[in-house]
């Protein structure tokens, strides 16, 4: 949402949202019913391809959460507090974390609508995310986790509450890289020169790209997940797909850890499948560590641990890899049974990544 | 190191530092002496404090790494083969991650030189620090952590590889505020109109101060720790004390693992005593959340863990927390068995931290 009447229209929409969704809870009550509300079950049994969307989402399997009892009772009960809440804190345009919402609930009247653990207030965020099909980050609730950084050749506008900043990911930004701020739909793609974006797992590699200027010399964007990545990281990737047409490759270490990282960013993740539309990148490609990688570059490597061994096994049933590709490499790590970082490039001399190995994956994939 | 010709200046000096090193070992082969290294010993028995220099170092014990024994002599190789390696790295103005050194140690020929885990070849960069009085950075070793942002009232210029880049910290940046370099040292403070430096533990809280304008209200820079911070964070505020002659106050959550953080800005860690004149910031502050203001201002809190209670006991006896202060909120804190969130100022109101919270305790300490 690049203009302030448009961010003013999103607002006014979760809040709207938020109205409705209590006002479902007075006509139930109206109308002589115990109130409820149905939530999708959040398992990995429960998640479907959406062939329209391309992309995972909820299956047909719901949970229902009744006033029928006394704990459903109080969930309903700490769920018009919270949308109360949420829906002044739109009218505001004030923002607040997640933690400061569970701290906040201590100062309101009705005891029984305070939570008793963090969990439980996140729990109830993200149900009202799924019921409102309003993001958190439009409730204005802000991650913890900040989101990651990006170097590349993208101009932006980032609407912030200071005032409006155009940016150069390259030219206006220190080695660090522009930092993503915890709602990416403030920013607008102004220009860019970009033929693909690159996601990295790890900073050391990130800072090894950017050393060796192969945002530059590939004209690519390279953004940095920081490990599991966050959110807004999530979310710019899409965007940068989406709006600008780009294509998303993801390099991380080889491992199951890191097929997770790349399946959240492609796939998104079971936790958050009611956003995968808003987050996933389907069409983003993964370029390594590949297990064949391990062995045609002969890397250094460790032996796969028992956790190693049990994640990947369960990635085999995850509906997420059900491909031939994904298929092959998995069996193949475990009949090697080793694990190798990104980093671990390095043994073949520092400029082995930008030089060899990243031109040849991506020629293999047809992106370069 | 601001420009190109004080970059080469220090360059040249890390490098004739490791070579000296190097020429130390020829020496005392040539004198037929067995070859040796003598290095601190790096415990919390063996920090003192420094008057002169205002900050926690190494006292006078010392472990010798000789080569009287295989073991010995192989780790004498490695230090060779790293220190080659580093001058090469340094001539050609290259850098590199401690990981990278690593896993490039099993492309050199000589298969003993090479590493066989990663805490070896860490704690050869930092044997190699100490003896040389040269600085990681100094040596082009990137750390695989990245430094966290900074916000407020700060003009400044940092020395990239690409050309200068001038970054005004409130103006030029977005809501995520400027990220800090792997290297500190590349910036150069050109102007500011701040009134002192705030170092915040939680990204939650660093956002709440920058969306209430804290930074601009109160002329501050806030710089976002992220957890125990990494040496470029504890750097740059060394520097904005030292240079701009800023007081600095740290504000954490309410517990050991916080103070711990304070204790690693203000006195610096015990595993790099050696770099404390470098890192430490010894007239930091600590705001809070101290033990007393659990109690003063009735925040919601959660017992005492058993490695939180042993944390807070081994505090009592680390030589950089024996002062009035620390002895008085330690025990405290064990006698009410609680600790604090930095977030749990928000069950007060979501202004409460930056409207009265910060305003009174800043005023207390005199910096406001």
């Amino acid at each position: 949402m690049s203009t302030d009447s448009d961010s003013d229209a999103t607002d006014e929409l979760a809040r709207d949202r938020l109205i409705d969704l209590a006002g479902e809870f007075y006509d139930q009550f109206a109308a002589g019913n115990v109130p409820a509300m149905e939530i999708p079950t959040r398992t990995k049994s429960n998640i479907v391809f959406d062939e329209d969307k391309d992309v995972w989402v909820y299956g047909d399997r719901t949970s229902t959460r009744s006033a029928n009892n006394v704990r459903g009772a109080q969930k309903l009960l700490k769920a018009i507090y919270t949308i109360d809440f949420l829906a002044e804190q739109l009218d505001q345009d004030r923002s607040s974390t997640l933690r400061e919402l569970y701290y906040l609930s201590e100062s309101w009247d009705e005891e029984r609508a305070q939570f008793s653990d963090q969990d439980e207030s996140n729990q109830l965020v993200e149900d009202l995310e799924i019921v409102s099909e309003v993001t958190r980050e439009d409730f204005h609730m802000r991650p913890e986790e900040s989101g990651a950084t990006i170097m590349g050749p993208l101009y932006l506008r980032e609407q912030t509450r200071r005032g409006e900043r155009e940016i150069h990911c390259q030219e206006d930004v220190g080695e660090g890289g522009y930092q993503i701020p915890n709602n990416p739909d403030t920013i607008e793609f102004l220009d860019h020169d970009a033929d693909f974006v690159l996601c990295v797992e790890t900073g050391g590699m990130r800072d090894r790209l950017v050393e060796n200027g192969f945002d530059e010399k590939y004209s690519v964007i390279v953004v940095h997940l920081k490990g599991q990545p966050a959110r807004a990281t999530r979310r710019i990737t899409r965007r940068l797909n989406d709006e600008l047409g780009l294509p998303v490759v993801v390099f991380c270490d080889g491992d199951p850890w890191s097929y997770r990282i790349y399946a959240s960013v492609a796939y998104g993740s079971i936790k958050s499948a009611h956003l995968s539309e808003y987050l996933a990148t389907p069409t983003a490609k993964y370029i390594g560590i590949q297990p064949e990688d391990i062995v045609a570059y002969d890397l250094p490597t460790d032996p796969l641990s028992d956790s190693d061994i049990n994640a990947l096994e369960s990635e085999l049933d995850d509906p997420r890899f059900q491909d031939d590709y994904w298929a092959e490499q998995i069996e193949l790590q475990l009949e090697i049974g080793k694990k190798a970082e990104q980093q671990a490039l390095a043994s073949r001399g520092l400029d082995f990544v930008t030089d060899t190995y990243l031109p040849e994956r991506l020629t293999e994939m047809g992106v370069i």
